[in-house]
């Protein structure tokens, strides 16, 4: 028999569209010899769909799409849905098995994820775990997530439909554990997992399926759709199609992807079509500019240069020389003139109090309001371009340079953002290589550094990814050789900056933990160190 | 014996503070004769702790404090705690019984929440439920929150630990459901809750003890701590004070005491002390203004007026008539001249472009950046002013009016805001009388009025209820007769401005399902009607 992997790119709650999309890849598998096709978890509806799964018109459109969808199987179907049992009034994220145009098996999941991005906890009954399924007289464990691996029994094939949100660190982990079950039970896995950018989230694809005692290991497309039929005789399993072998991508490649996914599903789901950015010169505006002609086309990007009374000749030659590079509109706006009429309009308050980080943060709000101003006359949308190390450290000025819809490097540390702009410049100089090598300035004050105010990044960033991705306490990271001193300046500094993070622009994900969703401390609290 | 019921305001992750108040009423209520005191849910460590309940240092800290605790309990004791299981690594929301200085008995909290404001769902595992204790030989069900209701036993006395955060609507019905419950099964219940603001969520205190066979009924202080003891001699309860009979408060009064409160422990727990408010002459900074000096006095409160060269004479007539009834101090900074500057600015770029939302917007951010840099120089916390019908509606600029640390009236529809207004002047005029009863205006263009772009609030207001609070879908909302041409406008207006809601401050909840955390839509997706 074959079956088909369908990895498909789908939009929450747009019901019509995915039908459509669901129907033809149904058409296509079958066109191509399939028996059976199968697509991830929560296909019919989308994730992370959140309260829409509290509304009855919602789950009406669920039920209809479901409905539509069962008289269309021209071929056996597996997908995941929401289902709402009407007897219970019970809510499951479930696996339907659609057999000869009926649905003849409903997998309800046990396993329900619990963390702060896809919370089922919050919005689905555990359900009763994975069940065994029979197609073509073959029989396969059907499950959603990891319920396969409490289920005892002897079918040589598992369907384990998933919604993996990527990572830069899980892919290996992932496949790595698929590789030993299957080792150890003798069993083949189909692994399908979602593709496509849902706000933050987003999901790169690369449905794995192992089968380790034939030492077979085949992965679908990652960030782009994917439809791929193998061939089952006895336990075996055979591509029908040849894939080309893609490099192993590096960590940098794999934001890079990760981070231009992001961008253009955010702009494409939304109706979006043009971003503005402030380029100040740096490297972190530099990086989401190229990322973001990328993602949109150069046509499509505007950077605005905004040069103060501190910026250095170089900034504005380095924001020039990568619009350039990029052949992207570009408009300079100098915010001397704003700058000072506030500093007028508040001498009567302020009365000769010495100049501090009012007047720093006086500058990046006039920025602030340019970007916005132009945003809302010319129809941008506004990037964001702060990097997760500053987002920890609170080094960036709330309502100024931490505006926008879109928070592109949020959970980016600065010593991937340089990795990322050189795996950009991998082929020729698009991020001026100036851009990379000076030393990081917000240029708010005559000569000022970030590293006047917070560690080097180079020492910051290994702390920050201890503490945050790993989950350890301040002692335990000074006691895998950290800097006593540094990790409590870090714990310190963190322990004060927590509230920005409530007012910041959703961040695209790329690590285990980004802020926002990811990482809820409480608003008032005396601190702990995480 | 005598049971004692305390109250607490406690500070999140504050072990050392936490545990000398709790210490502290121990003895005042064994010095009063009582021989068991009961606390509320997760009265170590404090609620929500959101990710602190992930961090070693907390749980190791929780430990500490229970430790502390159990050393000095002269007298048998029921405390709320989060209750780390080091065999089963299993994290849960537990009460401790503790006699004769030993934990005698864990209960562990099966039906836990998983709305999105407390969601013990994503912390916490479920445990087996109410269980019976016995102190001075006498049997009481032990129960988290609502446990008790599956347990079936003979005991006289049900102690429930809770943790409700306040709505103006719950508490009439939480009681009512303790009241049929103890009038069915011929119970009484010691429902013990918290009390004190920790960020966004306000619990009103309010412990009911009831005994419906008795016709008893008591109530601790709304939002206030406090302690009470009841002696029970056979199957009777009878409070060994007589308390004040309160006035039943209206909806406006306990908004009102909600907000003060809200408002007064995010400073405290915070250490903020001055609070610094945009006071337009509308009503809602006018009510913010009034609510913010209540909670930290007229001299830690300052408003800055800033009239443009739209607003009305009333305008800023009314806002001063306002600070000087409140005896708070003011400044004035008109804004015209900011506005030019960047209108010349932005000259080059806009050639001549008509005017639109674009002006709008840039006079409410020039007044976003003053208001900040007075924040920034003279350590004031900005207080953001826009209620839950602009909220809904997308009413208010980013970076703009929706500026602040704290949203005061985030979840006061414009309606409430006006009665609460009205509470406030019960005895005197504190709120203009002309702001009051003038039509409400953004006052950004020439003889503008809110119902230029969005319905009247005595209309919208009530659909808002019927969509958000009780989460009905828009034909549910038509169908109890509500005018289809208005709630379909509410709808497509609410389906455009959810993006606004993930960069507004944290709002103080005062009903069912505020915004931000209680109300959570995917950032992508095809908009459905909710």
């Amino acid at each position: 028999m074959v079956v088909a992997i369908s990895q498909l790119n789908l939009k929450i709650a747009d019901f019509e569209a995915n039908g459509q999309k669901i129907i033809e890849q149904i058409g296509l598998a079958s066109a191509q010899g399939a028996d059976l096709i199968v697509f991830p978890e929560l296909a019919i509806g989308g994730l992370p769909a959140l309260d829409f799964l509290k509304s009855s018109t919602f789950l009406q459109s669920v039920d209809k799409a479901i409905k539509q969808l069962v008289s269309h199987c021209s071929i056996d179907c597996v997908i995941g849905v929401p289902y709402f049992d009407s007897q219970s009034q019970e809510l499951y994220n479930a696996a339907l098995f659609i057999k000869g145009k009926e649905i003849t098996k409903i997998i309800k999941k046990a396993s329900l994820r619990r963390s702060g991005e896809i919370l089922e906890t919050a919005y689905f009954t555990p359900g009763s775990g994975a069940e065994v399924i029979s197609s073509q007289g073959r029989r396969f464990i059907l499950s959603v997530g990891d319920d396969f691996k409490t289920l005892e029994d002897d079918a040589d094939f598992i369907i384990s439909l998933n919604s993996n949100p990527f990572s830069y660190l899980e892919h290996a982990e992932r496949v790595e554990a698929l590789r030993h079950y299957s080792r150890e039970t003798g069993t083949a896995v189909f692994n399908v997992n979602q593709v496509g950018a849902q706000g933050s989230l987003i999901f790169d694809g690369r449905s794995v399926i192992v089968d380790e005692s034939r030492s077979f290991l085949d992965e679908l497309n990652a960030f782009a759709e994917d439809l791929r039929l193998y061939q089952i005789k006895d336990k075996e399993i055979k591509p029908l199609q040849l894939k080309q072998t893609e490099a192993s991508f590096s960590e940098p490649a794999l934001i890079y992807q990760a981070l231009v996914l992001g961008i253009r599903d955010y702009f494409s789901k939304n109706g979006f079509k043009k971003a503005l950015i402030g380029l100040s010169g740096g490297l972190d505006s530099a990086l989401v500019g190229a990322l973001a002609c990328e993602a949109l086309g150069a046509e499509n990007v505007k950077g605005i240069l905004m040069p103060s009374m501190y910026s250095t000749d170089h900034s504005l030659k380095d924001a020039i020389d990568l619009a350039n590079n990029l052949s992207c509109e570009y408009e300079i706006v100098p915010i001397k003139e704003g700058f000072d009429v506030f500093v007028r309009m508040l001498e009567p308050i302020f009365k000769g109090a010495p100049e501090d980080v009012t007047e720093q943060n006086i500058q990046a709000r006039v920025r602030a309001v340019i970007l916005m101003a132009i945003s809302n006359k010319q129809g941008y949308i506004v990037l964001n371009t702060s990097n997760k190390s500053e987002a920890a450290m609170g080094y960036g000025t709330l309502y100024g340079d931490l505006i926008g819809s879109l928070s592109v490097l949020g959970d980016v540390y600065k010593t991937q953002v340089v990795e990322v702009a050189k795996y950009i410049n991998r082929e020729r100089e698009i991020i001026p290589t100036n851009t990379i090598v000076k030393p990081p300035s917000a240029e708010l004050s005559p000569g000022q550094k970030d590293s006047d105010s917070i560690p080097l990044y180079d020492v910051l960033d290994p702390i920050l990814f201890q503490l945050i991705e790993k989950g350890l306490s301040g002692q335990e990271v000074i006691d895998r050789g950290h800097d006593e001193t540094e990790v409590k300046r870090v714990l310190q500094i963190m322990s004060k900056v927590g509230f920005k993070l409530f007012q910041t622009p959703p961040a695209l994900r790329v690590s285990p933990r980004a802020f926002g969703s990811g990482f809820q401390l409480p608003l008032v609290a005396k601190f702990t160190s995480s």
